[in-house]
């Protein structure tokens, strides 16, 4: 796969675009209905092996970090301001296209853009779990913003990685802004089924915590949490799937006071990343 | 001030609304202008002494916190599907005035409106500090999840209240939607001036902590939160005023791993209040 379904739409040239090669100035032209189409749809996403990036901090995270960049799309006002950024861009020999205004607003998701995207290959790396090692196992997230706070988080604690199964895509656009650039460097491994991943993981000597916010579960301030640890975090409106929570070792809770019923996802994941980290 | 403002706009009733006093049918009707405008401006609603609520679970929530309510507006399709929670509200006594679906397309902020919506009297406290309590201060928080998500999670470790120096208003209606209910029960204090309220809370008793993304400032894990606790987290981009943090008796940090610059200011304040209200 990788940038077979880019590079086709790349040939032939249409007619309005003869003029210049790497200028776009139509928010109809067939690479830019494709970036967005990218943006929009996970499940092109994995067929086409590349995913969306907007900013000009953000995409040169990317490059920095070693993904691979197939396009850089740019305003010229952005080829000025970005100079810096743009740099580290131009430097993984990918392709550079500049875009006019109104094509930067087509392919935008913000209200103000900055006039920067990248189209950035999906790595095909399959992490190993590290003895020792503190993850967190996030189970149909929903919320991109959820999500991408929850990514940034690890990578601030220091987590050695995170699972993922279900849910909001990780290239989702609206992920990759809120974890700005985490998402690009922590380790990151997508799971068909989380109960069969903790199965797994179990033998390889985890201990496997499943996060609820049941009264009767064990308070996460009178736990160790030394050695290698896998916590468990579930849907924001369901929480964990009931095979999940039994197949984990333990079910544990922050304890709460008041008449919230639940934490917000990202919140509840910063209590518990920081607990697990500190052991 | 009061309802002043909102009783005025109530007589007398215009023409196309005459057939039924409690029913308006047009987006254009003054009380619905007066409503969004209560919704969009934060000077507005100071003026008024009145806040806009939006959702079944939300409104019946300020119902039942005590909080008074001046006006009701509901579909005719809500009126069926979310009696119990109305009955919480009617209860009250305030009025009831049945809306079209398009009017409240038009006060809704949210693509899938409930079609219920009030408006409620901003509360006239003035919480005094508790000795011994733990208090999260909030210094210009700018983003209206942010704010709300932090409100969910002090009330679910049972924070002893809330103090709030400018920023995003907390009667804004997606900072109340992100707080799901708390900020109607929280006790909040908001104040103009974070570094001479942390000097009278000082003179309290108070300990006062601020936060900071500083590597060279005591790690939070190392450090006791007996007693009298204030700990202060500040804008997003900014963090705290340099005066805030002169004010404060130390500045102390989360411990950071990665290259993540800092958390998301929910994330941290989780992390914070988790702390604090450990001790």
């Amino acid at each position: 796969m990788g940038n077979v379904g880019y590079f086709g739409v790349l040939t032939p040239v249409s007619g309005s675009e003869q003029r210049d090669m790497n200028y776009i100035s139509s928010a109809s032209n067939d690479k830019i209905k494709y970036a967005v189409k990218l943006g929009k749809s996970a499940a092109f996403r994995r067929q086409e092996g590349l995913f969306f990036l907007e900013g000009a901090r953000l995409c040169s995270d990317a490059a920095r970090t070693g993904i691979k960049i197939a396009c850089c799309y740019l305003t010229g006002q952005a080829g000025e301001k970005y100079a810096d950024y743009l740099s580290e861009i131009e430097k993984t020999g990918c392709e550079m296209c500049e875009i006019s205004e109104q094509v930067a607003a087509k392919l935008s998701d913000t209200q103000s853009a900055q006039g920067v995207f990248c189209l950035c290959s999906i790595p095909n790396v399959n992490p190993q779990l590290k003895a020792g090692g503190k993850y967190l196992a996030l189970e149909q997230l929903q919320d991109p913003s959820n999500l991408g706070a929850v990514c940034r988080t690890a990578e601030a604690l220091g987590l050695s990685g995170l699972i993922v199964s279900g849910g909001c895509d990780i290239y989702n656009p609206k992920v990759q802004r809120a974890a700005m650039g985490s998402l690009l460097r922590l380790e990151i491994t997508e799971v068909d089924s989380m109960p069969e991943f903790i199965e797994n993981a179990k033998a390889l000597g985890f201990r496997c915590f499943a996060s609820v916010p049941d009264s009767d579960a064990q308070p996460i301030n009178k736990l160790n949490f030394e050695g290698s640890v896998i916590m468990c975090i579930g849907n924001e409106g369901n929480g964990l799937t009931k095979e999940t929570i039994e197949m984990c070792d333990m079910r544990v809770t922050i304890p709460m006071a008041g008449r919230a019923e639940s934490f917000n996802a990202a919140a509840a994941a910063a209590i518990l990343a920081w607990e697990i980290c500190k052991a």
